[in-house]
């Protein structure tokens, strides 16, 4: 894995060779993205199985091992639903088949590398069905990463806006900061410069007036999860971006996988929270923070949800519904 | 001078001799906030007359080092609206005046010290009128620093805060951050730890989330200047707030002193924008930055003006000018 927790300043790659070492390293943000997660989850299945296998024990000790590897790749992250997802695929392919370990190992490592590629297929068809809410020399704003950093490889709001960057020169981008972990100056902005997409880094609390001096033409962030109304739960900060945005007339655009899509999550739940570092250095010792690392933001205010199978308009509900029994199809 | 550059971690006084050193401060950030800096300008220009009268020379000569001083210390901050008004006050009483340099610079100096006193005698107004707008265990968000420090002693935004506080020991201060100089987490969470007033710290691109979860019922924010319709021009990320107080029902409350109007602001003049340092320690070397200091929120979502002549509702231009008259006779 590219280590994201060193990034600008460090391009470093690490080499995992036990699955508990990728828990810690979903756990500790050197993936992070949830399709990124995803594969990574995926991966850490199919080396646990290879390690397993190379032990040359029982069936019934590989399945062991196996138990205490899933329900770990599951749980280092709980909001990503694409972990989730991708961690019970390749379960469900251990739990019904009658083969060795070496077989099973050998069939997971070909399907965690296809949900690897399927990652990067479905960014490429989001960035290819979005070119229609594209418009001559749009002037894009992202918040946090959905990048290639959180897809493995493509993005998925920044695989449309590579797209729109490729069918259209004039493209450029707003990179807001996204405090208080910085994934937007840090990985996004850090993103932009290796694909030469012209961009400008804004602080968080800049976007309305930015928009308000005509300077956004659109807004394109990724999901961590979306619910079957269409709500979306992102890194926090994309909802009050989404208000600002229907303020000043401009479209709130969602890329995400259909693999995002959590049709169960109720549509009134409370927004998906956590706890992560926040810096503090320049407030007092002791000072009492809030900190809030996703929130939701109500289907009424997202324009248009890119998925691979195509544009998404509101209501959300059938067409979204649709798209989940297509991808799983 | 209390040094603001250095809290909250160092707690420096500063003493200045020459109004250069006053110019300095202003322009360095040594003082801010918009009433503090006028405060500073009319002690810089009594500083000036003082050492002026010192040299003994003639009322020609003084006239002369008062025409460089005074022109310096009106430009050391030009969005300051407060800073002119207070400048222009003690230039009027030197132009006006036919007695001698050192009667001049003693009248300077009752006259500086009254603006001082003033300037503190008007927040604790603003504070009481704006009890009106409070309620029982209020949950207030404030943006930057409109506080003791920006203005001399009490606070415009800080001291309808702190009067809220002392008739109602149940409300509790949310402080947003204030990227990209942070006088939220510096300045404001350092006062209130002062005051011993319950706060929350949070990032600017929280706002949203805690507004939906019910976790504010008012925003409380300074003002750099007031146009003659209640546009207000304060500092970047204002504008955004008003937006999404405004989408969750939230009253969007302005605490200023009449020195904060400019009638003479167009009202559909471009923001006024700065540049100051922007932190890029976390980006790619050499990324692109916009980078505005201020921006303007339409009266249209300011629900209340607070001066010290009162509570002033929409429509402002009336109810603004007559606080204007009043305060001027």
């Amino acid at each position: 894995m590219l280590d994201q927790t060193l990034l600008p300043g460090e391009v470093t790659q690490v080499t995992y060779t036990e699955w508990p070492q990728v828990v810690d390293a979903i756990r500790t943000m050197v993936v992070r993205g949830a399709p990124a997660i995803g594969v990574a989850g995926a991966m850490g299945v199919a080396l646990a199985a290879n390690r397993a296998a190379a032990a040359e024990g029982s069936r019934a000790e590989f399945d062991a091992e196996m138990a205490r590897a899933i329900p770990a790749l599951r749980e280092a992250r709980p909001t990503a639903v694409n972990l989730a997802w991708a961690v019970d695929r390749l379960a469900g392919m251990v739990a019904d088949h009658e083969g060795t370990p070496a077989q099973i190992a050998s069939e997971l490592a070909v399907a965690a590398r296809g949900i690897h590629a399927d990652e990067v297929d479905r960014c490429v068809a989001m960035g290819q069905h979005a070119l229609s809410l594209m418009t001559r020399g749009a002037r894009i704003l992202t918040h946090c990463n959905a990048g290639a950093l959180a897809t493995g490889g493509y993005g998925t709001a920044l695989g449309v806006i590579r797209a729109a960057y490729a069918a259209d020169p004039t493209v450029t981008v707003i990179v807001d900061e996204t405090r208080p972990l910085l994934q937007g100056s840090r990985l996004t902005a850090w993103e932009m410069q290796q694909e030469r997409i012209p961009y400008t880094l804004i602080s968080d609390n800049m976007t309305a007036a930015l928009m308000a001096e005509g300077r956004v033409t659109h807004v394109v962030v990724g999901a961590d999860r979306i619910a079957a109304n269409g709500d979306v739960v992102n890194k926090i900060g994309t909802y009050g971006v989404a208000i600002l945005a229907r303020e000043h007339g401009i479209p709130f655009i969602v890329a995400a996988p259909t693999s995002t899509l959590d049709l169960s999550m109720p549509r009134d739940a409370d927004e998906v929270r956590g706890l992560s570092l926040f810096g503090r250095h320049a407030s007092p010792d002791g000072a009492p923070v809030a900190n809030p690392a996703f929130d939701r933001t109500p289907a009424r205010l997202v324009t248009a949800i890119v998925t691979e199978q195509g544009v998404h308009r509101q209501p959300y509900e059938r067409s979204l519904a649709a798209a989940w029994t297509a991808a799983a199809s």
